[in-house]
């Protein structure tokens, strides 16, 4: 049977961590790192995850700063308060909530985030530097660096082992393949244009696999390498009758069955997802210390 | 057997194709590209590599622009010379011979040159602009866009194919899996920390092979996939006392071996060599294009 990684649990050190270091700056520097959200309308699950990470700054003692702006909100007035906030120099992070209402062209809000505070790590240039060997970027990714802080805080060592990437979005499944190659292992692909078969035996060979596709239960146990590291990223909600809620959450794998053959592997909920706001508030605190430090 | 694709012909034929581009932009807005090249010191490589692009652009009626700079040239002089081809009209490519001397920066001096002439494609913005799905860069660098320009020519389809890149640098082995990845191939990326067996046996399963690692031979004939397209980017000399010249130039891939397997397969010499100063002639053109059309 696999071990399953607590992503609570770890996130929970890695917080405590976040804290102490919080404490260490407030006491050298009288300073503490900020986080501004940027929210453009009332979507529900932008609300719920703003609270979620408006509590998660207070327990750790970052600032939170949110801009609400009404849905008819402007480009333009949006752009201006990105800016507004690159010049605070008490926001240390910006967090553009996604997706932004149709009328606003989202690439070029996202391109006026200052790279110093793109804890989100999406800026292009960032992207470029975490390709290329010998660039580092400002800020990794949250879910991709949550991904790899999971396999090492397991003690899954990465350097040339085989690790497939299914999935192939921006945030997740490319930069989680690029950390993977930057971190030594043989790293495939896999996406919506890989066939069945391809997709498959490509699973049946990794070491390290990382599910991002989006897709219920779409990775069978029977599919996962005895041993394996596997890395659920994916969060369905699909119908189930038997909860109040008329639905639960599953991942991208097949838990049940990929537990009885994997090495090590993340629930869903449970796994990835306590973990990538974790990873934000480390982005923020990081970008506080290079800023405070710099400025001292 | 395989089709050998005869870079040099494919070659030819894009180069007619840019004349016929040039003669047009000079017929309509009185106005050719110019690319720029910079030297430090007197490297003979450099200097024979210039020498035939020199020659390149003379033929398709491209400017060329040389400035060379003596070894002992300091950063911020060789920085003045890049702003001065960034503010210069005349000049669309700007590319500065790599290696510099030690003590400059080439991190920093290429970070100088405008995205907007960067026909290298390696700035990490155009880099991060590859990797990323709905962006697009303004140049592809050039030897990774001769390869699939050689197999989009050979009338090899990309898409659900798998591809190995065997490689990762930041000119051609990275870049090369971005853009092969965007043309929706399931690609793995191997290097020198992949073991021997892991190389072998997913390049057996390759349907594309990208060979960049620059080692002579190293891939034999008995791990190619029959009817595989295989793209040799290795230059490696290897001594033969049968020369005057007492070396020869052999690719990655034992091409004696390779061509009875394989589908499609370039020569080394002749392969992708002959492509790569046409790709940089090609963005050069492209930005000129742009540039001038903006502007008119």
């Amino acid at each position: 049977m696999a071990t399953v990684i607590d992503g609570k649990a770890v996130a929970q050190t890695i917080r405590s961590e976040i804290a102490d270091e919080v404490r260490l700056l407030s006491q050298k520097y009288g300073k503490v790192p900020g986080l501004a959200v940027v929210i453009v309308g009332n979507r529900k699950d932008s609300e719920s995850y703003v609270k979620t990470k408006r509590k998660a700054c207070a327990d750790l003692g970052i600032n939170s700063f949110d801009i609400d702006l009404p849905e008819e909100v402007s480009e333009a007035e949006v752009i201006r308060h990105v800016h507004e906030l690159n010049a605070n120099p008490d926001v240390h992070g910006i967090l553009v909530q996604l997706p932004l209402p149709k009328h606003i062209n989202e690439e070029k809000v996202l391109t006026e985030i200052s790279l110093a505070k793109d804890v989100d790590g999406f800026h292009p240039l960032n992207i470029g530097k975490l390709a290329m060997k010998g660039r580092d970027p400002l800020f990794l990714p949250c879910t991709p660096k949550a991904c790899l802080e999971l396999l090492s805080r397991s003690g899954v060592s990465i350097k040339g082992k085989r690790a497939v990437v299914v999935g192939r979005s921006n945030i997740v499944g490319l930069p989680a393949s690029l950390l993977l190659l930057k971190a030594d292992a043989t790293v495939t692909i896999v996406h919506s244009q890989t066939s069945q078969s391809d997709t498959e035996s490509i699973i049946r060979e990794a070491d390290i696999v990382i599910a991002a596709a989006g897709q219920a239960k779409m990775i069978k146990g029977s599919w996962i390498k005895p041993g394996a590291a596997v890395i659920d990223v994916g969060t369905n909600s699909v119908d189930d009758p038997t909860r109040k809620s008329g639905y639960r959450l599953v991942g991208d794998v097949d838990f049940e069955e990929a537990s009885k053959v994997a090495g090590w592997i993340t629930p869903v909920p449970g796994g990835v997802g306590p973990m990538t706001v974790t990873m934000l508030l480390k982005n923020t605190l990081e970008g506080a210390k290079r800023n405070i430090e710099q400025n001292n």
